[in-house]
């Protein structure tokens, strides 16, 4: 394959995104002979599958968030830029980002997803989802803000449904969402009240599939359903969620009161289809060919959450950090093949399997034919997080707060920032701003 | 002196504000015979003095913020409220918080200090205090987004104005902050960004008084003022300013472009004169009795950076943590006297000294005749700061997030949250609301 660019000029290469898949390519370039610039509307890459714990009080931000630029400093060939994009110039080969456009001859949309609502968009200010952080530090402040209102709540209808959570979605997300806040209400917090006992709190997990918690297999998700119970954890499967107003959720004909509700249900990928005019499926993502190029446009890929890519067996990779990271890494090798006119074969992913963790010593972890429940697994979860969270000094303090929450079973993030005092019932102020529907300018970066 | 509380009954102490003063007091108190309700509108306590370093990126807010309930989760006797107190109802003897009024037989006022302008309040947008956590989170937003901005702006002019930082006032906290912007920039930021040199940033000190920073001895000040030089700080003594607005401050007829300007030059009292409609000093704060008592109401004490107390060389004592700690602690001690029946000595002051720190390595002391500077002062800071930090976790993670910084130089928090994209240049959208006027109904709680 004849080189792309220019003959004699180094191809500007521009990235679109800094979650897993774009800072995976952005560092598999480093010693390109290209000109690299990585955009991001954030300056941090986060590390998204430890979220969860920001939002219940286990870790800060910023144990979980490296500054691109640091990540990147060492990079000579590369230039981060803190901007939104809005839109891509095909035509032209132009990055639109506020007011300026970057000239690419090859570009990377990594762009990441976000939650979805199936079509009720008007769910999202009763029940938030997490993606970003300033989702979790809201999410942190609900359920913090929850105990502290049942504390001073003197009707008792009331100081129930503020001790009620629901978490709707059972996938990961919501397994340890759900494990969390149990482990929260029954440990952390256990002598801090006066006149509500935060044990009482009750934790529901809605998962609307009827035999299991995807995506794990059979054994694997009765393995998780039992852990989650001994927590406390109700969990009622087949029971997809109707309604959802800022007093509850109704499950077909049973309605349960809850102040406090996550939403963990489902992803659409975010805006790039839109300024690619490209083919995708229900979730958003964008049909790409073998290589993650789009069709007709072989100097444009979209990896990570943004790609629709189907695996050997015609199902399409999930939306987990490991398929991003070799994407980005995979198309990185490609360009540099490429620059110098070599081809490269399709891309295949390597499954190293999925896991969950429930509480504070079991987890479930499927690695192709092996499957683990229990403590050994939760074990392997924390030595693999550990192992990838970016950065020496974010590992140090994760370990460090685990190991605190761990031995005294105290969170040690527990503040509730950004409302205070009277305002504090006004949850929506503080609210971060919610994505723009498909139809508008999609916005939701990565990271 | 004959007990105030109806005999045979417990009697109610009601705290509002767990900063230094309120919590040393509610600590005091934890085997009191008496009911102890602390009211505070944040669910922690914050460790203001290292507040300037959450502003710099070197601390997460969690590092220096404990949660009041878990501090005072062992004390039986002790009732926490998360609650906006707004007034006093001093005939009934209630305490107004939003719908609540909650009875007391003893009010200790500990509401603490918010910062003035000087009757510039519109100064605020323009440069904002350092008083709370989201006022430290929304700085280090401003100063990290200065850097951002200035890596792609390309007229000279601007992007020398974003790189220009101005911290108004020389008392500790301005020595603080000024040394640790010059360090971020000439260290933390070195190698991040491509078209702008973070070790160019001008960072200006700029105090009023003519010849040294207050509040030190002239050898010590002159021993800052060179520390902060080798650190590359300006500093201009005897420069008031005279006018601030959204591109710079006017030091009389000098004009000095600045997108960030930091205000650490004054602070007024919180509202608790008007709710006692009691006499206050120019700085709003309430004149008391030798015990700590409001004239004539020898059931309210105001103490803190709310208090006017004179030492013996008839200055007011500074608003700092060891004056509030000392107050607290005495009030708490009369009051169990009182319940007793017991008489007790007015209060008196023990003075342990001033510090401020310069950076990474130099620090000014001054403990009555003994004044240090340099290395082992600094060592001194460092070792109170840590003693004095609540709660072994916080201690633990400040120590080595200071560790890290030092042996690294580089800052782990530095992210950007709460503005993303299109959005960052509309700093005010995110900027933690203003104090209410003191004509109005003056709501700055503690901590």
């Amino acid at each position: 394959m004849a080189p792309l660019a220019p003959s004699g000029v180094r191809p500007k290469i521009v990235i679109v995104g800094a979650g897993f898949g774009g800072l995976s390519a952005a560092k598999a370039l480093a010693k390109a002979p290209a000109d690299v610039t990585v955009i991001d509307q954030h300056n941090y890459h986060l590390f998204q599958p430890l979220l969860y714990q920001v939002a219940t009080a286990g870790l800060s931000p910023a144990d979980i968030a490296s500054p691109i630029r640091s990540v990147l400093a060492r990079q000579a060939n590369t230039t981060v830029l803190l901007a939104e994009v809005s839109g891509i110039d095909i035509e032209r080969k132009q990055a639109i980002a506020e007011d300026r456009r970057i000239d690419y001859d090859f570009l990377i949309l990594a762009t990441g997803a976000r939650h979805a609502y199936f079509g009720h968009d008007d769910w999202a200010r009763h029940a938030p989802g997490l993606k970003r952080i300033d989702d979790a530090t809201y999410i942190r402040r609900r359920i913090l803000l929850a105990f502290e209102k049942a504390e001073s709540e003197a009707d008792p209808a009331r100081r129930r449904a503020l001790l009620n959570f629901v978490v709707v979605g059972g996938g990961p997300t919501g397994v340890e969402m759900a494990g969390a806040i149990a482990e929260l209400a029954r440990k952390a917090l256990k002598s801090d009240f006066r006149t509500i006992d935060p044990a009482s709190a009750r934790i529901l997990l809605v998962e609307a599939a009827p035999r299991r918690l995807t995506p794990f297999d059979p054994r694997l998700s009765e393995a998780a359903r039992q852990s989650l119970e001994r927590l406390g954890v109700e969990v009622r499967l087949g029971a997809p969620v109707t309604d959802c107003d800022e007093c509850g959720v109704a499950i077909g004909a049973e309605r349960i009161e809850a102040e406090t509700i996550i939403w963990g249900a489902g992803v659409m990928a975010s805006a790039a289809d839109l300024w690619l005019r490209a083919k995708t499926d229900a979730a958003g993502r964008v049909e790409v060919q073998a290589d993650l190029s789009l069709p007709g446009h072989p100097e444009i890929f979209v990896i990570g959450d943004t790609a629709l890519v189907k695996s050997s067996d015609g199902k399409p990779l999930p939306g987990i950090a490991p398929v991003a990271k070799q994407q980005g890494a995979y198309v990185a090798r490609l360009l540099i093949d490429r620059i110098s006119g070599r081809a490269r074969a399709p891309f295949h992913y390597r499954d190293f399997g999925i896991l969950a963790t429930i509480g504070r010593k079991h987890a479930v972890v499927e690695i192709g034919p092996i499957r683990l429940s229990g403590y050994f697994a939760w074990l392997l979860w924390c030595f693999a997080h550990i192992y990838f969270l970016i950065g020496f000094r974010n590992r140090l303090a994760v370990v460090l707060n685990w190991a605190w929450n761990y031995f005294t079973f105290q969170q040690g993030t527990r503040l509730i920032t950004g409302i205070t005092g009277s305002r504090m019932t006004q949850l929506d102020e503080a609210m971060p701003p919610l994505e723009a529907s498909p139809a508008g300018t999609k916005s939701d970066n990565p990271s």
